[in-house]
């Protein structure tokens, strides 16, 4: 069977809305084979939502429209998915599922888009790039998207960040993120997310970590989610305060991150587990290193 | 005397509004004296608008509040000014004053800031760092300021791009430039800027050239300000169909700015000035290379 390792990813970064996002070494696994005809779906690990293991199934489904796409017609198939990214959580599962499924038919097929091609398809079924360039490419990926195309380049992250995700015990969909989101802001507000989007890509470029606290500030969506996350804003003080060079909610949320240097990674697990217990909600903390593969065939 | 050395700078850049900008290789020069008392200035190049040479003049206004700032008392000063930056024209010639009355204050007070001190002097006085960081570092920089500090970085500019600044015979005032925008704007709108930025700093610092022309793209100022300059888009249009990679309004204007790689300049000034030259104002092209140093003290 032809076997799909793909990250999680966490998008926008604070500043960054939907258009910046970095891939995590925390992989969902597929596995793929043809089959005469039909779907058979194996999920191997139960979560807290359950997957579909039917024609619904969100691999399954992007692997139609792809074959559709290119007028081919589509075997049977059968798929095996382990899934270790929390779903509903903002750290790009379903980014993680449809970047699978188009890795998976364009090999299958014997299409062999390049990754470049694949991330234009990508990109337009979720709407932006911020998840599904970071699952594809891997690093921390910029991008921005027109009617037409999408541009992005690939940043390196310097090697000594960790990222620590903290995954509360409830989901919050992504619909019900952005329903929180005003419609207009202030140019004021613009400025100041633009300013900061700039600082965040030239300061990991440079290696410039002491600017990531103000380079992650963002007023253009976490002020208005944090009625979502009650916790938030004291989980992003008390992480600076055990040494964090920034805090932002991942993608939509659920889940906050914190980025530290490697050496006040321990530390900070210590405390800030100690903290989070401290919290109303569960919230499981879980320190991971830049991706910078990306999806890749592990075997064929 | 002293001579200091100055660039001209250009702002914004499209996308990146009141955090990224330029420098130049087109310069201010100045000639500092201590005497006895007083202030005796000398305007070597008349320009569109005349420079005061009494105390109300920007660099020696500069020079009194550094000096009032850090404790001394000042001198007197004898000043040479031979300006060859043009003049409300989104060129940074206010920040060019008042980095020279910095950096000539700084050094003839013996106070010996360093450049980053007077980074965040030269942004506090401005209210926005875009033209006074390039003036001072070189470069493109990009910066993000709080009410506490600025942070910003210094990128590098992939060495074959020229900047072809197109300057028409009709200034904009800052003040008029700024009163044309709206206060609020749609969240969309506000992501296309930031996500256009954050692509902007990457491809400058990877050389990805054929990203700029969507990078340099801007939905915060530019659609606002065209109605200053009519012929706005019909320049951008026309400079693109000649080969730049992008084009920007440079500041608050009314300088229009197209962006080329070394190997399409000359066609392009040879087309675009026959183009220029059909337009109602009159426009005036120049091809500057990008300036790495920023404001130097050539001799003491």
């Amino acid at each position: 069977m032809m076997h799909i390792r793909v990250p999680a990813t966490s998008a926008n970064m604070g500043s960054g809305f939907d258009s910046i996002g970095i891939a995590l070494k925390l992989y969902n696994h597929l596995w793929f084979e043809e089959i005469e005809k039909g779907v058979e779906i194996e999920v191997r690990r139960k979560q807290l939502i359950n997957i579909p293991a039917d024609k619904t199934n969100l691999i399954y489904r992007t692997m139609v429209d792809f074959y559709a796409e290119i007028g081919k017609v589509m075997p049977g198939i059968r798929l095996i998915q382990e899934d270790y990214i929390p779903v509903t959580r903002g750290l790009g599962s379903s980014a993680a599922c449809i970047v699978a499924g188009l890795m998976a038919a364009n090999h299958l097929s014997g299409c062999n888009y390049t990754k470049d091609d694949l991330a234009q398809i990508a990109a337009k079924i979720e709407g932006h790039p911020d998840n599904s360039n970071p699952a594809l490419l891997g690093g921390m990926v910029v991008g921005a998207l027109d009617t037409n195309e999408m541009r992005y380049v690939k940043v390196d992250v310097p090697e000594k960040l960790r990222f620590a995700i903290m995954v509360p015990d409830f989901p919050i969909s992504t619909s019900a993120s952005r329903g929180v989101l005003p419609d207009e802001i202030s140019r004021q507000d613009a400025i100041f997310n633009s300013s900061r989007t700039g600082l965040l890509v030239a300061s990991m470029m440079t290696g410039n970590i002491d600017n990531l606290r103000m380079a992650m500030d963002d007023k253009l969506h976490q002020p208005y989610r944090k009625q979502l996350i009650p916790e938030m804003n004291r989980i992003f003080k008390a992480s600076k305060g055990y040494g964090a060079v920034g805090a932002y909610l991942s993608g939509a949320g659920s889940t906050l991150m914190a980025v530290l240097t490697e050496d006040k990674a321990e530390e900070f697990e210590h405390k800030m587990s100690a903290y989070l217990n401290s919290m109303p909600h569960e919230w499981e903390l879980t320190l991971l290193e830049p991706d910078t593969d990306g999806a890749v065939i592990i075997s064929e």
